[in-house]
């Protein structure tokens, strides 16, 4: 096996996720994520953790989704597995990033409301996202498939004490800080930030950074104001959204347009109540990540770019005992800051892409 | 998808497991039976049920096993979700019988008395085995793919309610009578079956019947006496077992050989006490299974055969509250009656590997 393979799952066994002996590990594994699954397996052998390991398969999730009458339950043997595990490891890596496509949004959507306590349980484990290279998702990219592996390496192999360092500064303007504002083509945005706490995502649970690989800094916005673009295409429950436009007033969407799969962005933001207001805004730090692979858990943390995600807010970035933005999704949007501006209570934070501590400019 | 996985699927869950609306369901997965998962998942959202699919990969448990220093223990978000279930569908076929192949013995056994508590939970569920043709299992038969595939279905796609019809039957001679006498090539042997109930093992949970192909009428013997052969080769462990012989005294194996890795065998008699007493006395009776194929599964069904376990006995063979044969093991030996007689209080149930009932000879 690829040496990378195993360093791979040594980054997420000991660093991201922090397994120790007689941890009770749910592996959930993607039909193309079986290699890692394997070097996952040996090091949560060696560190003498209690695996159990599921299968995520999307044509198996179809066929349900497709079969089923609407009104689903949340199984009790799945909530009392995920109650019961100290750590969720998610590995992706699919074998056809359209393979939901032709499931109705409806079923989907009444699926994931009823399903909302796996998840409120899954995000009280010490619970980390990443994903084995396959071949469908270098296809996603345009890549060749080494190609690919060779930019997921890139991404997840890196010196995450370091790059924390690095994130600590961010994160530092943005606790001292209460507005936010974005500029750029057919954008101009204000998000307030007040008594919210930054998160220094260094991909890890010591950092409450739950993505592998991950490399940004995030909070939870209220009160949003004005319009945005986000030009980075995005896919969403196997449609690719372009060019989303959203316009905000008190904090909740009033308009919105998408140049391909609009009504797959309504279908989004219909959800539910909390599905019109933004449960986080995200700042992308990961040098490794060098181009856009239409893939979020990438795209979303490259160095020149914001992402805003329409519904849930993580817990982390609220005061203790404060409930944020609630929603059964979170759907992240990215803008390509390269050409914009952001501000933090009038200061410049970021310019053409670079930070302030990077290039000395005056805020 | 070839219609006879969909069939076999709609078995599975309406005749075998009987899943009903709400029922929460755990399906393993083999690493080779990705396409019958689909159809199970098809028909388990048909019924409104509630899967959790498990990923049960052979080289994800080597990896496992090998790394690990031998002291294990039981998951408990594995064992709650085990206790949780109604219904549990193990979906086999691998891409590798010899998967497992390095792994030392004693990590098997260490992590198998670990794990001792799930099987027990397991076994309190509507649990079902059944296994997907793959390519290894072919290998395994000597078959060809396409022809292995056609093997496995005549097996499974039975008109089960006709043949409980056939079995019940058998079943009757069983409880009604006293003593079963085998005789063949190096073959006689007497067990009682006094105060014992057959089990009519009609592959339904309906029936006590775990096994999808199943087409066997099984009982709990004691007292046996005499000796046997079992021509039948048998895979136990990953070591093929051929030419078992075994000779009983009291109930007990007091002399065995095999022509083949006899040691296994010993290994086996060596695990407990209950190890050389005989747990189960089964006689195969699916017409549909018209070779051997190194399974187990199908070779102990098969409709000219005998088999005996060593090991453990079920409790549904037993009077209420009375514990049958106790053992960790339940290694089950074949022997091929089409050259053999069967007698149950003297009067011939079988000969020549046909029925009193289809042939209408005299008892």
């Amino acid at each position: 096996m690829d040496r990378r393979v195993h360093d791979h799952a040594e980054v997420l066994v000991d660093w991201s996720a922090r397994v120790e002996a007689g941890d009770d590990v749910v592996v959930s594994v993607a039909e193309g994520a079986h290699g890692l699954a394997v070097a996952v397996a040996e090091k949560l052998g060696e560190r003498g953790a209690n695996p159990l390991v599921t299968y995520d398969s999307d044509e198996v999730s179809r066929a349900y989704l497709a079969a089923h009458d609407g009104e689903f339950s949340t199984g009790e043997h799945e909530l009392a597995m995920v109650e019961n595990a100290d750590v969720y490891l998610r590995l992706g890596g699919g074998r056809n990033t359209s393979a939901l496509a032709d499931v109705p949004g409806e079923a989907r959507q009444a699926h994931s409301r009823a399903t909302a306590p796996l998840r409120e349980a899954r995000m009280e484990t010490d619970w980390v996202s990443t994903v084995h290279p396959t071949r469908s998702l270098a296809q996603q990219a345009g890549m060749a498939y080494e190609e690919y592996r060779e930019f997921v390496y890139d991404a997840v192999l890196r010196d995450w004490e370091s790059l924390a360092g690095e994130m600590a500064e961010m994160k530092e303007v943005l606790d001292a800080g209460s507005e936010v504002r974005i500029e750029r083509e057919r954008t101009d945005l204000a998000m307030s930030i007040e008594n919210r706490t930054a998160v220094n995502s260094a991909a890890s649970v010591r950092y409450d950074s739950h993505n592998l690989p991950s490399g940004e800094v995030f909070t939870a916005p209220h009160a949003t104001e004005g319009e945005v673009l986000f030009d980075v295409p995005i896919t969403v429950n196997g449609k690719r959204l372009r060019d989303v436009s959203l316009t905000f007033e008190n904090g909740e969407v009033v308009d919105f347009s998408a140049e391909a799969n609009e009504d797959e962005l309504e279908t989004v933001l219909d959800t539910d109540e909390g599905a019109r207001r933004l449960g986080e805004l995200g700042i992308g730090m990961n040098r490794g990540i060098d181009r856009f692979t239409d893939n979020v858990l990438f795209d979303e943390k490259m160095g020149d770019t914001v992402h805003l995600a329409l519904g849930r807010a993580y817990d982390a970035c609220l005061p203790e005992g404060e409930a944020g933005n609630q929603s059964a999704v979170h759907v992240d949007l990215i803008t390509d800051m390269s050409d914009g501006v952001m501000e933090v209570d009038g200061e410049v934070v970021q310019r053409n892409g670079v930070f302030r501590w990077e290039d000395g400019f005056e805020g």
